[in-house]
């Protein structure tokens, strides 16, 4: 059935940063079919029996957020051992917990999420965990997009070699896979162009943690007298399809480095304030031609999947930095969050409205208090005011997922109860 | 009529940070008569006629939070001229449109605040704008508690004064008022020992602007061979209940005289990274043994009045800037929006659940998505987690003013109508 937005603020998110004001958009097979404010189309297709009306009411309809770094299934580990540094939080709280994990605590962890991501308006998240078969099904069975990258360190190549192999031959419309090296601190180089090596011969990207600490960088240039970009480089990993998470510490060499080889960077500016990482230079990255994209990171150092709390702490931390505030205007942030992350995928389909895209799309009620008076300034009140709490209604490939609360393809409170027991059986080996 | 919470998740929020699980708390008189894990209590009380039970199911019950910095009637300004550095901010685009402001025009945009701040958790807060008067009968007819300031600047000192006696003297329970110099860059020395001798014949406390920004901080020295901290103590205007606005360009000298007058400073982190005004020192604030309040400044530097956005913000950043995780933990952060705004206040009675205390509570959801699991550790999900739109009842002074999206006292679609239209009105001036 085809479904027809009708009198919505479009924002577009098109190269021309278009926003229509009484848009209507109609949906058919997956892609938006038409984008319009000819009255004439709409009185047409509204007409039709085989077509779903959504009355928007000058409510705010935008192309789905793309959540560019994350590990969803922490969600278990979502509200535990907080106010810890780093090393003591993996160390003390999250590996011995981690150890755990079973399949089906994943597969829990990754419903519950995905819950949360289509009610706050995330259509598409790239991940990296373990079991990400497993998860891939979730994605499959609730309707979402994902991209998914099997965690790899040394010790887990030669298991996960060809588990990896078989997952990327899977791919379908709506999942698709990157090859995942942990970190340059958890693969050696070997491990790493191996990996390299592999995600060159199945035409995908490598999904990678990069840069995320001093102690990180400052570790890689004592063994290897390289930065962790540099290594990486070398090895032969830095591509076009090359997604580097964090990028917290990156010179103006590395940027360079990034910027020629075409890697997208993402920015997870919660996770990184949290865990005491430190500030991404986006100005620095965004002026060098380098793609951004924006991330959760897991639930676990967020402590939520909230990319409209996250657009707003992103440029608020970039404008205090630097001590401008036009740095990271709200347009900027919009992009890292929809255009930036389709970039990531390689999509040109995703991240905006726009004829021919795949309909992933988000409607967000422009008609209550933190968005009254109606702004004129559409971008800025999605990023400084609206919370996740305001989407409305949560669409992926044509097809609603999430409307007014409800979801399509979850029981909610069945996924709460399930994660509840599966966090209870962990609590024993706290 | 009394009020009975039964079985909540009761955060004190009192001095031994003690946390009840199943604990009910009995409201009489505008004030908490009991709070108990007792089963026999609640079950005489919940079968007297004249109680109203609210059943908590493990929900929390926390103290109202607190907002100690606001402008609340620039909601009217909300997501209005974003991104801009403050000179241009207040001189291009703010001061223009204030300059047309209406009493009427006040009142509404107060309105609107009041139902932000209702519908999020906060049950007071304290106030520096003009027709402070008219706002204060807003806050009696709506039902909250506000400590409000006329502001007042070289310019207007004359016209005022005799206007700010008059509002002192009418006091009542709920409604407060300090003498409110607008700050020390728009109050010569003369104007602010004027108003400080009127807030010290008075016995209230001034609530000013201070160090807000670096311009602020360098133009005072110059000008006058002093911080403005300095210059504030020389003019007999910091005490015990002295309200410091910001404070982010503070020396150790200036903490120091704070400490030692027992003077507040309230951090507002949403307003000081929109605004690139830069980072507030809260670790040695705190170390020092000032009373730091939590504040949302105004929306229209926000772009909202939500202190569960403020708390994380301001919690992430400390963090960050530090690069030490266990900075500004999440206790801190509670403990600034609750008992470091009713310290401000002079208040023992307000912040905290406790036999005796004033009845300003919140009730908030923690059986949904971003709660679960359900938190062991509820002071880090209240800071980390939780939304505004969690909070499913308020109560000011043992009324229930908000509660599952309905106002007691307030016809929100009424406000959100006139808000609109005093906008519409406004832009004519822009």
């Amino acid at each position: 059935m085809d479904t027809l937005f009708r009198d919505a603020t479009v924002l577009t998110m098109n190269d021309a940063h278009e926003i229509m004001e009484h848009g209507d958009v109609l949906v058919r097979d997956g892609c938006i079919a038409a984008v319009t404010t000819d009255e004439a189309m709409p009185a047409v297709d509204a007409a039709r029996p085989d077509v779903a009306v959504v009355d928007c009411h000058g409510d705010v309809l935008m192309p789905g957020l793309i959540n560019a770094h994350a590990h969803i299934s922490m969600s278990l580990f979502r509200n535990y051992a907080n106010d810890q540094n780093l090393q003591t939080w993996l160390e003390e709280s999250i590996w011995p917990l981690e150890s755990h994990l079973t399949r089906e605590d994943i597969v829990c962890g990754a419903r519950l999420s995905m819950a949360e991501m289509l009610a706050g308006g995330i259509t598409t998240f790239m991940d990296m965990y373990d079991e990400e078969a497993a998860i891939a099904e979730v994605v499959e069975a609730v309707g979402m997009r994902a991209v998914l990258g099997e965690g790899v360190t040394d010790r887990s190549l030669q298991r996960k070699l060809p588990l990896i192999q078989e997952m990327i031959e899977t791919s379908t419309p709506r999942v698709h896979y990157m090859v995942a090296p942990h970190a340059v601190y958890t693969c050696s180089p070997e491990t790493l162009r191996t990996l390299g090596d592999l995600a060159a011969s199945a035409h995908v990207g490598i999904h990678i943690h990069l840069a995320e600490t001093q102690q990180e960088d400052a570790e890689c240039r004592a063994h290897y007298g390289l930065s962790p970009t540099a290594l990486l480089h070398r090895e032969g990993l830095l591509n076009g399809q090359s997604l580097l998470a964090h990028g917290v510490f990156l010179d103006d060499e590395d940027i360079e480095t990034i910027a020629r080889a075409g890697a997208s960077v993402v920015y997870n500016p919660a996770s990184n304030m949290k865990l005491a990482s430190g500030f991404m230079r986006l100005s620095a990255l965004r002026d060098a031609g380098v793609n951004v994209a924006l991330g959760t990171d897991g639930p676990s150092s967020n402590n939520t999947q909230d990319l409209f709390k996250d657009m707003r702490l992103g440029s608020f931390i970039q404008k205090g930095r630097s001590g401008d505030a036009t740095a990271a205007p709200a347009r900027a942030m919009l992009e890292l969050a929809t255009r930036g992350g389709a970039r990531a995928m390689g999509r040109d389909d995703l991240g905006q409205i726009a004829p021919g895209a795949r309909a992933d799309l988000v409607l967000v009620d422009f008609h209550n208090i933190r968005h009254t008076p109606f702004p004129d300034d559409v971008e800025a009140a999605l990023v400084y005011a609206t919370a996740a709490d305001d989407v409305r209604l949560t669409m992926v490939e044509g097809e609603i997922l999430y409307r007014d609360g409800a979801f399509s393809h979850l029981d909610v409170d069945a996924v709460r109860h399930e994660a509840q027991a599966a966090w209870q059986r962990l609590c024993a080996f706290r």
